[in-house]
Parts: structure tokens; sequence; C-alpha cells
């Protein structure tokens, strides 16, 4: 596994054939592509590592396609897990796709194929991959099913596709109150302006049956953190959840669905969920393995 | 254990002692009485009896009492998973402990003790138990924690407390309608208006920490259906899950949280989310075990 060699087939140059953000597919990543999201992140997968990857190792010299790797807080893990599986990872975005190759590369890694690609036309042979792993892009599309086809078709037969989506209405935390839940549908109205679905998580089993395939697992993978875990508790809220209803406050502003007094409360009593003795915290990701028989 | 025999110390009789239903303490149970709650409340604990009692298991002599044991639901499946323990049931409802005794002798077990009595002011002595086990109560009452502190005081130095509650802020399901959110929030809303909160499952390791108990473990026990799962996903949402909301539609309906049309389109769409291949449903219930030091 290198990053010249190894390549798969390739129909055709994606750097040609998608050139524009327009149209289809994940053109508006909803929280932006500022450092601190980057951060955000990187501290994410670091935290949920465990949680969301347990199970999923691929052997030796198995083709694997990671569609939408963005900065390759993913990446990483997959490599560190399967260091010996040949790596192929897309993205929409020419940065993203630069970042996600230098982090791997510099976890030690071998980098594996980075290709600047569109989840819904993906520059592949029919039957390319033996497996394809997909991890928070769902939620981003205009089309989830319509990607899912697509992927199907450059998975060979038997090959298998596991995917990891949020749910964001699967979160609730204590305190509760009316601030903190209102920062948080903000949240998810911002997603739902752009006509994705931040609540996919639960639709995985659905969505990929449509798509064809054949669901052999799907269930929830949650965290859940108070005060026997204050650690857990504080990372969840602080490095993950606040930073990440922070991108929607601009949004949010400009469409009057908060100002900035209920917004600043909002953030606050939100923080205040991390803080132990009282605080408490859970959500959901959901993680489904198919096939394509 | 049998009935009349080996029971616990009792300070004085409840049977004299609370007479009424009014003041403190689980007065009005926000679900009723029915014919029809007597049976979902059968059916739900059949359902949910693995999920809920895993690691719940009580050694031979053990005195453990079930605060709050309803209709015997849960009676009946600690009598069968520790089936020599010494178990004392109490509930505020004189004909709900007729029942519950009726429930545990009918499925062969031998039955423990039935005493009707407030969880708020318990007819026992101090340290009279070794364990307390509390399901689906904390949620009915005015002041759980005050429940907690009186649970506390007739538990030995020691002695442990195992705590069930659900969260009905954790619920989700696909499709998810606006009709059909809206009759989950007028449950949610019933329950609030006698100053009950159906959503304690999170605050549990705060309140028996507020209660002066240190908690050992506190965690999400969740149940999630979909068309892989047909059979739990149309028994969560068809035995469980709608009855239990429509007990809450005379309310919901007089206060003019809902009109009939709004309810039954409401009620029609839950329904549609127990159908596979296109229906999900997620529930989580909160159990947590601390000890009196």
């Amino acid at each position: 596994m290198c990053d010249e060699g190894k390549k798969p087939s390739i129909r055709d140059n994606p750097e040609i054939r998608r050139t524009g953000e327009s149209g289809i597919g994940m053109t508006r990543y909803v929280h932006g592509y500022s450092k601190r999201e980057m951060r955000r992140l990187r501290e994410q997968s670091a935290i949920l590592s465990d949680l969301l990857h347990d199970g999923t190792r691929y052997e030796p010299g198995r083709r694997v396609l990671e569609a939408g790797c963005g900065v390759g807080a993913q990446s990483v893990i997959l490599a560190a897990r399967s260091p010996e599986a040949r790596f192929t990872a897309v993205d929409l975005s020419a940065e993203s796709i630069a970042r996600a190759k230098a982090a791997v590369r510099s976890s030690g890694h071998a980098a594996g194929t980075f290709l600047r690609a569109d989840i819904h036309a993906l520059p592949f042979e029919d039957g390319a991959f033996d497996s394809v792993f997909v991890c928070f892009v769902l939620e981003h599309l205009d089309d989830p099913g319509a990607a899912l086809r697509e992927l199907k078709r450059v998975l060979r037969s038997g090959g298998d596709i596991t995917v990891i989506e949020g749910d964001h209405g699967s979160c609730f935390w204590h305190p509760e109150t009316a601030a903190s839940r209102r920062v948080w549908e903000c949240m998810i109205r911002a997603q739902a302006l752009h006509g994705h679905d931040s609540r996919i998580g639960r639709r995985l089993t659905p969505l990929l049956r449509g798509a064809g395939f054949s669901v052999r697992r799907c269930g929830p993978r949650w965290v859940y953190g108070d005060a026997l875990r204050p650690g857990l508790l504080d990372g969840m809220v602080n490095q993950i959840i606040v930073p990440m209803v922070q991108t929607a406050k601009e949004r949010a502003l400009a469409a009057g669905w908060a100002d900035e007094a209920v917004w600043r409360r909002g953030i606050r009593d939100l923080e205040r969920s991390g803080v132990p003795p009282e605080g408490t915290f859970f959500y959901t990701w959901f993680k489904a393995e198919a096939v394509k028989e």
C-alpha cells in the first residue's frame, strides 16, 4: 500500500470530470472548513475511534474505498487498524483530500490512494472494490440513496459496505433547558435548509435496502457521559457538541431562529450539561454493515 | 420466602398509616388503571425482561425491597430470576398490590410479602433491607429525591439499590412526522402537568448522588427495531408505545394540545414506524446501581 502504486482502475480522471462544486452531492459542507472545525473533526474521531470502528478490520490486500474521507479523521484510524489493506479515499474537496493524505502520512502509515471525486459519479470500474467504508457522509448529501447505488456499482458481488452516520434527533442532556434545546434545533434546521438529513442514522437500514443491499447488521453506537465518566462527558460536550453547534450560529441568527442573547444562553446551558456532578449527555450514531449479493 | 412468614420489621401498619391517596407520592398514576393498561404493563415487561433485568440477581436469603411494584410486572421477573431471595413489595395502590401478589403466585413462585405503603414513609426500620429495587417508579413521583432518601434509610450500610427508569426524551422513530411527534409530546406534557418527569432516566446519577448514594454504574439500556428485527419493532411500537401514548389522549384533547384529527393522524403515523421495511424505532431506559456506604 503506497500513495502512487496500486491504484484502482480508474474510468477517467476525476480532476477533469468534476471541477465545480455545484450541482448534486455534498456541495456545501454545513459545518464549514475553518481551522476550528478541522480540529473538532480530529478530536471527535480520537474520542470515538474505538466506539465506531469496533468490528471493522480489513484483511491484507483487500481493496477498500473510503468514500467522503474529508480531512482524513477516519482514514488515519482505518490505516492504523488495517495496515495491510489497500485503501482508496475520495472526497469532493481537493483541499480536504490534501489534508487527509498528509494526515495519514504523518501518522506513520502507508498513505494509500487519494483522489478528488464525486460520490455520485465515481471514477472507478464496476466491482473495483472489495469493501466500501462511509462515515459521516450521507447526512450531508442531497440524495443519499443515489450515492449508495453508485457505491454498490463500484463494489464487487459479495463485497461489503460499512456505513456510520449520526442522528441529531437522538441527542439529549441534563439539565436540558429551552435555550439549549433551541440552539441544538437550530443546527438541525441549518442542515435541513440544505436539504440534508442530520437525523439519517435511524434510516440506514431502509436506505441500504432501498439501494439493493442485503443488510446484515444495523444498530446504535451510543455515548453517555455523567459524573462517573467526567472526562468522556467533558470531551463529548466541549470538544464535539458545542463546537459543532457553534458552526450553525451565523445562519441561525441570520434566519432569525435565535438572537444573540438566546444563542449565548443556549450555548452556556449546553456547556453546563458537560459539568459534573449534575450534567449528563447522550448521543447515538448508527453503524450498518451490508453486502452486495 | 412465603407470603405470611418472614415479614420484615414493620414500624407500624401501612393500612392504617396511609389510607388516602392525596398528598405526596405517586397519587395519580398518569397512565391509569384500565384493563388495557394492565395488559400493556405485562406485555412490556415480557419484551423487556432480559434487557432490563440483565445483571440483577439476588442471593438466597437476601432481603430485597421492591418499591412501587404496581401490578407485579417486575415482581414476577424478580422472583423467577432470584427464587430464593426474600422479596418484600410495596405499592401505594391496594388494588395493584393484590394483583401483584396474585401474579407472582400464579407464576408458580413463592410470593414474598406484599404491603400497601407510601414510598416516602415506609413502614420499615432503618437498615431493614440488603437491597432495594425500583423500576418505572421515580418518573411518577413529585419528589424522587425524597423517595430515594427514604429508600436509603431502610437499606443497611453496604446495601445496594438498583433503579431502572425510562426517558421519554430519548425516543425517536422513522418516518417521524409532525403529527406523530406531537402525540408523543402530548404524553410527556400530560405527565409534566402532574409535576412528574418522564425524562428522568438521564438524571439517575445526579439523583442518586444527591440522595447520598455512591453510584457504581449507570447507563442506557436501549431497544432499537427495524426491518432486521420485525418482531421486536412491532412489539415495541404496537404493544408498548402506541397503547402508552393512547393513555394521554383524553387529557391532550381536553387541554387543546391536539384535536381528534391530529391525534388520529399522529397515532397512525406512529403505527407506521412499526411496519417494515421502512419503519424504525429507538428508545432507551437507564439502569443505575448504587451503594449505601
